[in-house]
């Protein structure tokens, strides 16, 4: 199979707000006014968990039928805790990111606990964002001024 | 400075839509129909290039305020290429996430060189999102049927 490539444009309205464009989606990025912004739309690591609820709902479905049960629905809830210090330059003992991220996943289905666990491990092994989540990813940043 | 927890709550709409709710904001996630999707939001992938965008311009703002030259403002652009192999089960010879990130950022400023490749290092360094996505984050799931 080849390589599928994603990309999305965006530009700042102002220091928090950003627009971004996926194809023929808008996206507003901006932080609450704790954190410097506006509050017209979620924050960058708010989108962070969104992203990797969408991700965890698809591979959800698709592994359910693969797996040959019928799923009717699935609630997620995502959660992680991150320091701001060194965002703010305030200091560099913790990393700048998530320390860790939890997950719980409420499947609607009849599947037994064994079924559920082997779904479990594919939906995390699978996951596109789990995978750039939990496994080092290259990113290369370049500045054309 | 304390930790900060965010969290969102999603619930699947059908097998490749998720309405994601982070505070007061509804962040809708789909797939285009060759995804297995009805193409009514960004996918999950672009959900992560976009919250990459968002935080890039926030400290891109930050940073260039410690370092005292005034940024009028930012274009950024991001792409990464997947394999959709493993995630639709196909083959598990690549990972299942991006490669490879890449990402263009063009300031509108006076700064010269030497500042620019400065602020450029800093905002990868304090950026949480390129944090997770550059370095291993731990993710816990559990399944609550």
């Amino acid at each position: 199979m080849a390589d599928s490539r994603f990309r999305v444009k965006a530009h700042s309205e102002n220091q928090a707000k950003t627009i971004v464009k996926a194809r023929q989606f808008e996206i507003v990025v901006d932080e609450p006014a704790e954190l410097g912004g506006t509050d017209t739309g979620a924050n960058p690591v708010e989108y962070v968990l969104a992203a990797f609820a969408g991700c965890i709902n698809v591979m959800a479905h698709v592994i359910a039928k693969e797996m040959n049960f019928e799923l009717r629905g699935v609630k997620i809830d995502i959660s992680g805790d991150l320091n701001p210090a060194r965002l703010f330059g305030l200091s560099y003992e913790d990393r700048a990111g998530y320390k860790q991220i939890e997950v719980r996943i409420k499947p609607d289905c009849d599947a037994d606990a064994e079924t559920l666990k082997k779904w479990k491990e594919a939906i995390e092994n699978r996951c596109p964002v789990s995978d750039n989540l939990q496994n080092p990813t290259p990113v290369k940043i370049e500045v054309k001024a």
